[in-house]
């Protein structure tokens, strides 16, 4: 392969939100940049997490030099474990935070060894990863510590802005390098590609200092306790949440396991700063007034085993909500979470809660740039070719109308598939291939059981089986099983005396869960898949994927 | 039963959007205030439509004197032919357009003469419904000719807003009433009953008119084909758009059924002005250039058979979409259909057109109250007591702040849920009761083949059974079948050889829709649903619940 001819192919983030991971390909050696997961819609059912396809790596896995990760978010990290699982990665960039929250996820994987973990770092200029020198540029964003990649090498100089947005007045005060970014602009970009996912949205999004504004306009006249619910990875926001706490006189405590983990975790690297005795254990709250409280929470996309959703029905161990409460949900549902959401709302309200989200408060800005601060990147940088990457097709296409109007040239706007190969030689640039790509649907049993967790494609489908279980529920007043769960197997060896043994096991777990008053479906597909998984891994050692399908009449 | 306490029972339409219905009870003598359905979540597989419980009307039959429907809305009108199948009801009242389109409604069912459709007029004074003396005041909304209801007795005057907003520009000039719901204030309103929809949202909704202003900032500047989407209802809607269209040189048709129908029944009565000319029918568009033509259309929501996602998915009969194209979606998605709407938006922008949405442009307002108008309303009014309905809990809830805030006291505010018994009396307002309320869902067979509609509830369900086919499908490329479908039935006296022919039949469905490249799984459900259901029909002359699962790997 010509070594003035870069090849870039998304493995996935284009055409969708999730999963975000592009190829470079330069002479046969390769960098990868992003290795993210995505979230399963509704119809994928028994489905905890998608990743993206790596087959191509892995028919190529002694020409893998490198990883760099832009940030710590779960779509452009989530997938790490998993490709180090399945191809030799020498060296993990990133930088100090991103590698940090990275580090004790391959950690839970137990693959701390899997490879290098070295710190990229902004300031100090260019760095060899294999064929390239790269270098990184500061980028603001809903987490800190995010960066843009610039690939150079004969065959042009590619800038990869990851996520990002035009925040001058971040939390901790490191904006995005639009000074560097102009120099880069001078010195050519031959293709930008550009994260789109508010490229429709006219104007500018808001700096996160206004949450902060908001946690200050509300918290204080607050008399009962105040939850704060956000992403698990939104240290400026908890941060935010925590000051306004201390200067209130509440003390803070923080419910879900991700989030007192990323929290721990930026404490120690130095990005979020906590008087020590702010914080008290969830199991310590009985000992203050609601007044005196504000609980940091996950859940804020009402996924159905967390920390609020949890609390909003009444069944968290350490937390309760009543009368004279303020739940923030300082997040915007992900599109496909929004009924969750309002479920979650209309629990905490019938809780007695008063809840203010995005829509009626200013309680949460969106970490990507808007029309406008596109326009502003495409001018400091003024690329000769544009590849919109990290969302939907019609965001993708709103991206490529903002390069045009730029000045880019129609033929030089390149709007990609997950699979397209790209190529960007002095030529110009062009898609000349597409590569097969899927999905791979990650199996888990229980959080946290990573050991467990089963990576799915069609191939091991072939071989570990499918079972999918149907429970009929119905009734007015609650749930109750209308009759005997029906279990279906497919490509699973053992069946007979075992498949009666879990239909008595799915008829047991329905019957406790009415009992305990659980009516909501997504929590009975929860509890029934997780019990029917362990009763096939006890008995035969194998993890069939299990779809629990509940049907209300 | 005391005849100076009326009961006051919502059967639907609180705590939740959807299938409003509420019963006025004085004396043992009802007055229904609407009959409204609902759409089905994601999780209830193979329904159609949800409606009210019937059973408390169908358990006092002969003592329902009317319906009283307060707008043309499938919330508010949708259940009532099914209504008339259950329960004898003398009178329908409503305005011209409401009876109007309710009345082809009753036509397809083949109900036209199962009440007397009595024409309510907001100008005309009180009239006698039953045991009330009832009075119509105007309100605007969404739709023309909504109205809200006064039900006046010796128990007190109790006052149902319907659903409104306050449009002081409505596009037929006919404003909420506001002088005399403030003359009905003075004289002393014993309940408000009011629309929570939007109780959240702080401020104003824009008028209607804002929706026409766009279309003349937009359209003119429209290279290509034209097409506006929006509810089939929005009667307003359509006559803006159309009146842009004439005085841009555009032809207009409209696609869709429903609207197609809703247009004709609305130019028939005089609500929308066309000139004749101005028309043309979906066969006749290849006679026009793109830059002529404005296309009406249903499908704002994503819904998989609508003319939009038709046209979206390259399968409409009579209209594509291509490069130049406009298309404007004047609609927001109903929670829930969020996902629905982007993959629409997203298979327009492939086939080339720019797509307008109410996230990035103003091509929507909602027809709902905001706050400030809540707010409005409860000064206007000044209620003794107010019962929130029409929303979500937390819609509820809000609403009731803000009655709170207005002065009414707080043992004067009731949040019902469906099902509860409210009590109004010269001693003031209570929930007394809670009746036993489910729901009911409607299962069709096609889209317009009302007559083989099947209504679902406990008791129809165990004599005609449930049918469950599970189709495992998946790959890369499209999709592809992976195994043979499998057909659980309950409830069905027949099985063995119809169950091998149904496996068949679905294995038939499903591998044509492959072969044709369909790959949407709600799609996918739709037709095997459908041939199912008709294969049965067939067969036996029975129509058990067909649950479609569709699985991928």
């Amino acid at each position: 392969m010509a070594t003035d001819t870069l090849r870039v192919i998304p493995l996935g983030g284009v055409g969708e939100v999730g999963k975000n991971m592009t190829v470079f390909e330069l002479g046969g050696e390769i960098v990868v940049v992003d290795a993210g997961l995505a979230f399963p819609r509704d119809e994928h059912l028994g489905v905890d997490l998608i990743l993206p396809d790596f087959g191509y790596l892995a028919d190529r896995r002694d020409r893998v030099r490198a990883v760099i990760l832009t940030h710590a978010h779960e779509d452009h990290v989530g997938a790490l474990p998993f490709l180090l699982r399945e191809v030799r990665v020498p060296q993990v960039w990133g930088t100090k935070l991103t590698l940090g929250l990275a580090q004790s996820r391959l950690d839970e994987h137990g693959l701390l060894q899997a490879a290098d973990l070295i710190e990229a770092k902004p300031e100090e200029g260019q760095v060899e990863i294999g064929p390239f020198r790269v270098e990184f540029v500061r980028m603001a964003h809903s987490v800190p510590d995010s960066i843009a990649v610039v690939l150079e090498s004969p065959a042009g100089r590619a800038l990869l802005t990851g996520d990002w947005k035009l925040d001058h007045t971040p939390v901790d005060g490191l904006r995005t390098d639009v000074g560097r970014l102009a120099e880069l602009g001078t010195k050519g970009v031959d293709l930008l590609l550009g994260d789109s996912t508010n490229a429709e949205r006219p104007g500018f999004t808001g700096s996160e200092r206004l949450v902060g504004e908001a946690f200050e306009q509300i918290i204080p006249r607050c008399a009962g306790r105040v939850l704060v619910a956000c992403f698990a990875s939104n240290v400026h926001r908890m941060q935010q949440a925590i000051d306004v706490a201390v200067r209130t006189g509440r003390k803070v405590t923080v419910v879900g396991r991700s989030m007192r983990k990323n929290l721990n975790i930026a404490r120690n690297l130095g990005y979020v700063q906590v008087p020590e005795d702010a914080l008290i254990r969830p199991a310590d709250i009985d000992d203050f007034r609601p007044s005196e409280l504000l609980v940091l929470c996950t859940g804020s996309q009402g996924e159905p085993m967390s920390a609020l959703t949890r609390i909003a029905y009444g069944d968290h161990p350490a937390v309760q909500v009543d009368r004279g409460d303020t739940v923030i949900l300082s997040a915007k549902p992900v599109p496909g979470n929004e009924l969750r959401v309002h479920d979650s709302i209309n629990q905490l309200s019938k809780a007695g809660a008063e809840v203010l989200h995005q829509e009626i408060a200013p309680v949460h800005v969106s970490g990507h740039a808007y029309a406008e601060e596109l326009r502003t990147m495409l001018g400091l940088v003024r690329p000769k070719a544009v590849m919109p990457v990290h969302g939907e097709f019609r965001m993708l296409a709103a991206h490529g109308r903002l390069a045009q109007q730029s000045g880019v040239p129609a033929g030089s706007i390149v709007l990609p598939e997950n699979g397209s190969v790209v190529e960007l030689s002095p030529t110009g640039v062009r898609i000349v291939d597409q590569i097969e790509t899927g999905v791979t649907f990650v199996d888990g049993l229980g959080v946290g059981d990573v050991q467990a967790v089963a990576l799915r494609d069609r191939r091991t489908l072939s071989e570990d089986g499918v079972l999918i279980v149907v429970a009929t529920v119905g009734g007015s007043n609650g749930v109750f099983p209308t009759s005997r769960p029906e279990v279906i197997a497919r490509g699973l060896s053992e069946t007979g005396p075992l498949l009666d043994e879990m239909q008595s096991e799915a008829e047991r777990v329905l019957r406790e869960l009415v009992e305990q008053r659980i009516t909501e479906v997504k929590l009975l597909q929860e509890h029934l898949h997780d019990a029917i998984a362990q009763l096939i891994l006890d008995r035969t050692g194998r993890r069939p994927m299990i779809l629990p399908v509940i049907v209300e009449v």
